[in-house]
């Protein structure tokens, strides 16, 4: 590639989080950046889109990087929608999202905003991957997963990705020497078990918090959450065709015509 | 089944939506009916979650039915984990969601609260539907509509449906003599073409509303898109494995350990 690639750069923890920082050092090695992120954190939106109130940009400065830089007060979809459609003058080679303060591996990827930004860029046709780090604080270390969001990104600009797939990328939180390495995996079956905690207010009201425990029963050794066990980094190939082609013959046999 | 089934009713267009007492009334006829939905519109709020602030939730009276009725002031999702875990005194035997005001076919899944809901009940293991009536309007005429979701439920709790698969189910807006019938389908490979309508505030400020026109160039007569044109009821299975499973071998052909 002589051009360099036009990299759009989103996240769901909002604009100022480390993780959004450590992605565009890694993406100004590689290409032109223009980052499109919410202007506070959005975590666990899912795919929520913005139809019932107005979406303002600014362009900001966060750091003195060499990208280019808005803050939108939308959802990470949001923000996918109006760089595309209003912010960048051509369409980005690469829409990248995250990194990701916290896991969305397995059944996460449904409840995150940084998978969901990543899927809405794909709709459009954009290849995208989104990226986490097993580390939920604020001040996560981000240094390895750099090593590997760079090698991922440098084959997905050079392989490109299919139509209706994006990729799910997450990251163990070790030192770079204790990675054994990437891994390509599907998603396990695992689940949360929520429980609520539930108090009173001031007024004497019942309300809860969501609290929960994850529990992976899927022993598979070819899942992200196998894959992260292990200390590998683990690339679950998403779509957004959700339709479960393998019961539409069983279905054909109700009798719903009848 | 001699025991009457434990139904959980949720939408996403709010508790007092003529839609979600369309889908209540024809419950009310199959089994023990007990709803539990937002206390507000959560359209387009696709999966997400309260994590970062509280829930209340009331028991209220709205109609004169023999259901039991929760008010929830969280997501569509929040409304299902709150029912399972906190509200039910046993596992729902299946969980509907809508009748949303408004399409939920092909791409629209992906942004839908009604979904979401029903996916969430699948996560948990219940056997769950979505229904979307295709007109918008709140007094939108849900006649028809009452038929098919009947013959639909009467159906899935009759033949069950496996782990990891809900319904998702689009009915036309016709008269029932018009509905040509129930067809099993998949999602449509159809996209928004997002417009946004720049503004400016009464201070001066920029400020945008997301707009767009749906755009559908998948001509199959297995989708959902083609089914609902022909005057069809359309039923698509729906999984939240999201894995691309076709695109794992090529992926692993990509030099991402060297």
């Amino acid at each position: 590639m002589t051009k360099k690639p036009l990299i759009l750069v989103i996240n769901d923890d909002g604009i100022t989080a480390p993780g959004i920082r450590a992605l565009i050092d890694v993406m100004n090695d590689i290409g032109d950046v223009v980052v499109v992120a919410p202007d506070s954190p959005q975590s666990a939106m899912g795919h929520a889109i913005t139809i019932n109130s107005t979406l303002f940009v600014e362009k900001v400065t966060i750091d003195k990087g060499k990208q280019e830089e808005y803050s939108c007060s939308g959802t990470p979809a949001d923000c996918v929608k109006l760089a595309i459609k209003q912010i960048l003058k051509r369409r980005p080679d690469i829409c990248v999202s995250g990194i990701n303060h916290g896991s969305n591996s397995s059944i996460n990827v449904i409840y995150s905003g940084t998978m969901s930004a990543a899927l809405e860029a794909g709709i459009e046709g954009i290849p995208a991957i989104g990226f986490s780090l097993l580390d939920y604080n604020w001040n996560a270390n981000f240094e390895s997963a750099k090593h590997f969001v760079k090698i991922i990104v440098e084959n997905a600009l050079k392989n490109g990705l299919p139509k209706g797939v994006v990729l799910n990328v997450n990251i163990p939180n070790l030192e770079k020497k204790d990675i054994k390495g990437i891994k390509i995996c599907r998603q396990a079956k695992a689940n949360w078990e929520e429980e609520f905690d539930k108090r009173k207010n001031p007024q004497g009201r019942d309300y809860y918090w969501l609290t929960g425990k994850f529990v992976n029963l899927d022993k598979g050794e070819d899942t992200d959450e196998w894959a992260l066990a292990e200390g590998y980094v683990s690339v679950v190939p998403v779509q957004f065709d959700l339709t479960a082609h393998h019961f539409i013959q069983q279905l054909n046999t109700w009798n719903l015509n009848d």
